[in-house]
C-alpha cells in the first residue's frame, strides 16, 4: 500500500530536524515510521507533527535511521544493531569516519551497517523546523557497506527525493570539511568582527556582507560537535587558509613594498579561480545573463513582473530580490539563458517596467 | 528643464561601471553630463550607451565627479580642481583617507573638494554594466569639506535615489574595511581552497558554500588598489581575525582537551552575535516568518505563485529560490509578516501548492 521503495518498517531514532523531516517524507509515502528519541518530549513533539508513531510491541524494523547528535551517534548505532539483529542500521552524521572507527573498536556487526549523510539542512534545528521536502535534490552521500545493505538506503536516499553519491568514509569527511564545515569557521571568523563594531559601520552593509555570513547564525551546539569530530580534516585546511592569510596580511603590512602588489593580486585571481569551480542550478557551471528589474514594494508588484516574464515564453533560471535600508521599492535580478535576453528586455520596457541600463 | 537638484553641467572623469552608472542616472533627469576618461575607447563606449557627451570648448561644469581607479584617484582630483577653479569637485572612491592625505601634500584647494563613496557596485565593472539604478536606495557616504560644498555633492546623491551618510574620512575607511575590504579578503582565502580540490568534494557543494564565496568573483585588478589603498584598517581587522582563526586552530588540533569545546563553542557563539547585527530590508532587523513552496521548473510557474501571494493580500518580504544539481524543481522561501503567515499556508494549499512542512 506504500508509494515507496523502503519495504517494511523505519525505525528513525532521534526526532531532531533530519529524523523528523525524513520521517514525514516518508509518512507521505505511506511508510510505518516508528520514532524514538531520548527526550520525551521531543518525541511527542515529533509524532504531534505526524513525522511518524509511537513504538510497539512486536515492531520488527528492517531498517532504523540513527539521526542524533553527533557526539552519541556511534554508541546509538551500536545499540540498535544490537537490538535489531535482522536490520539495516544507517546513520545521517555529518562526519562518517569517527563513527566507523569506534562500531569497529566496539566489536559492533558492521555487515549491516552503511553510513550515509545528507548534504542538507537549515540554520534553525529542531522537529519543528522539520520539512517533506528537505533532502528534495540534494546529493546524500553513502558510504561503505555491504552491497545488498546500500542498495537498502539507496532506496531510502531515492524515496527521499534526494540524489545518491558514493564515496568512502575518509573521502566524505574532507569534502565535507572544505564545502561545509571550514566555510562555518570562516563565515564565524568574519561575523565576529562585527560584535564591537561602531553602528554606522554595521549600517553600510551590503548584500555582500550578508552573504559572507549567512551560515554564522548557526547552531554553536551542533557545530561544536561537527567540528570536534571532523577536527583533522578541518585543521588541514584551516592552515592552509591560514598560509595564505599570512601572505595577504605580510603584503598589506607593507602594501608599497617591492612584490606586495603582485602577492595580492596572486591571491585575489585565486580566488576567482576557485569561486568558478562551484556547480550552479542543475549541476552546471553554465553562465546565465542578467537584467534587473525595479520593483515596486506592494503586493501583487513582483507577481505581475513574473507573470508577464512567463507570457512572453522566457523560463527564469533564478532570482535575486535587492533591498536596500529606507527603499520602498526593490530590484528583481532575474536571470535567463543569454539567448533569451534581448527579447525579454524589450518586451518588459514595452510593458512599462523600468528596466535597467543591464548591458552586458 | 531638468528634474534634478543638481543645478548646470556636471562633468564625470572615468567612465567605469560607478562613472558610467552616474552618467545614465543623471541623463535620464535631464542633466548635462559631460564624459571624460583617460582611454578613448571607454569614453566613446559610454557615449554610445547614452551616459553623456564628449566634452566642448566653454564647458563650466558646477560639479565633477571623480570615477578613477583609486591609485589615480588624487591626483585626478587635483588636477580637476585646477582646471575648473570655481567648480565643486567629489569622487567616488572606496577608500576616502589617503587621498585626502595626498591632496593636502599636494597642496590642492581642499576648500572645494567633498569626498564620498557610494556603497554599491557588482561582481562585473565597465561602462557596460552600468545602470542608472545602481545607487538606488544603496548608502553613499560623504566625508568633511565646506557645508554649502557638502550640500552640493549631498543633492547628487538624492539625484541618484541613494541615501546620504555623513562620517569622517577616518570613520568610513575603518568601516569599509569591516564590511566589504574584510569579507572579500576572506571569501577570496575560502574559495582559494576550492582550487586544487576533487571534483567530487566540489559537487557536494550547496548554497551555503556558494553565498560565502560570491564576492570573491570580482576582479583582482580593482581590488588590489582597494586593499593597498586601505592596507592599515584592514590589517587590523585580518589581525583581530587571524586570532580568533589561532584560538580555533589550537582548539581543533586537541579537540578532547579539556577546554576545547568550550573555546569553540564561544567562538561559534560570537559569531551569532555578530550576523544578528547586519541590518536586514529596509535598515530593519525584525524577523519574518519563512514558508516554502514547491514550484515546477517551467515558465509562469513561479509567477502565478506570486500572482496567488499577491491574490492573497499578503506582501513578500523576501524571497530566495533554491535550486539543486539535477534537480527539476525549485523551492521558493517565501519570507512574510509573521502575523500574515497562517492565512498564506491556508490560502496556497487550497489552491493546490505544495507548501512544505514550514513548523517554526
Amino acid at each position: 500500500m506504500t508509494d515507496s521503495r523502503v519495504v517494511g518498517q523505519v525505525r528513525i531514532v532521534g526526532t531532531g530536524l533530519l529524523g523528523a523531516s525524513i520521517g514525514h517524507a516518508l509518512m507521505n509515502r505511506g511508510v510505518d515510521v516508528i520514532l524514538h528519541d531520548a527526550s520525551r518530549a521531543n518525541v511527542t513533539l515529533a509524532i504531534d507533527y505526524g513525522a511518524g508513531r509511537a513504538p510497539a510491541d512486536g515492531d520488527q524494523p528492517g531498517l532504523v535511521i540513527v539521526a542524533v547528535p553527533p557526539d552519541v551517534t556511534a554508541d546509538v548505532i551500536a545499540a540498535e544493531l544490537h537490538a535489531w539483529p535482522d536490520a539495516t542500521v544507517t546513520d545521517v552524521a555529518s562526519v562518517k569516519s569517527g563513527i566507523l572507527a569506534e562500531l569497529t573498536k566496539a566489536g559492533a556487526d558492521l555487515s549491516r551497517y552503511v553510513g550515509s549523510h545528507p548534504l542538507a539542512g537549515r540554520e534553525r534545528g529542531g522537529a519543528i523546523s522539520a520539512r517533506a521536502d528537505l533532502f528534495f535534490g540534494r546529493p546524500w552521500v553513502i558510504t561503505e557497506g555491504d552491497t545488498a545493505r546500500r542498495r537498502i538506503v539507496e532506496d531510502l536516499v531515492l524515496d527521499l527525493g534526494a540524489v545518491p553519491v558514493t564515496m568512502t568514509a575518509d573521502e566524505h569527511d574532507s569534502s565535507v570539511a572544505l564545502i561545509s564545515h571550514v566555510p562555518q569557521v570562516v563565515a564565524t571568523l568574519l561575523a565576529r568582527r562585527l560584535g564591537g563594531a561602531p553602528e554606522p559601520a554595521v549600517g553600510l552593509a551590503g548584500q555582500g556582507l550578508r552573504d559572507t555570513t549567512r551560515i554564522a547564525s548557526s547552531s554553536p551546539e551542533l557545530w561544536v560537535q561537527i567540528l570536534g569530530a571532523n577536527a583533522a580534516p578541518v585543521v588541514d585546511i584551516l592552515r592552509a587558509y591560514r598560509d595564505d592569510l599570512d601572505t595577504m596580511l605580510t603584503a598589506l603590512e607593507r602594501p608599497d613594498a617591492q612584490g606586495s602588489r603582485r602577492a595580492i593580486a596572486e591571491v585575489l585571481a585565486g580566488g576567482n579561480a576557485g569561486v568558478a569551480r562551484i556547480p550552479g542550478k542543475h549541476g552546471q557551471a553554465r553562465q546565465f545573463s542578467q537584467l534587473v528589474v525595479m520593483v515596486d514594494d506592494k503586493p501583487g508588484e513582483l507577481a505581475r513582473l513574473l507573470t508577464e516574464i512567463g507570457e512572453a515564453g522566457v523560463n527564469m533560471e533564478d532570482l535575486r530580490l535587492e533591498h536596500s535600508p529606507g527603499a520602498q521599492v526593490g530590484l528583481a535580478e532575474i536571470s535567463v539563458l543569454p539567448e533569451s535576453k534581448q527579447g525579454l528586455v524589450a518586451e518588459l520596457e514595452g510593458r512599462g517596467w523600468k528596466v535597467a541600463e543591464a548591458f552586458e
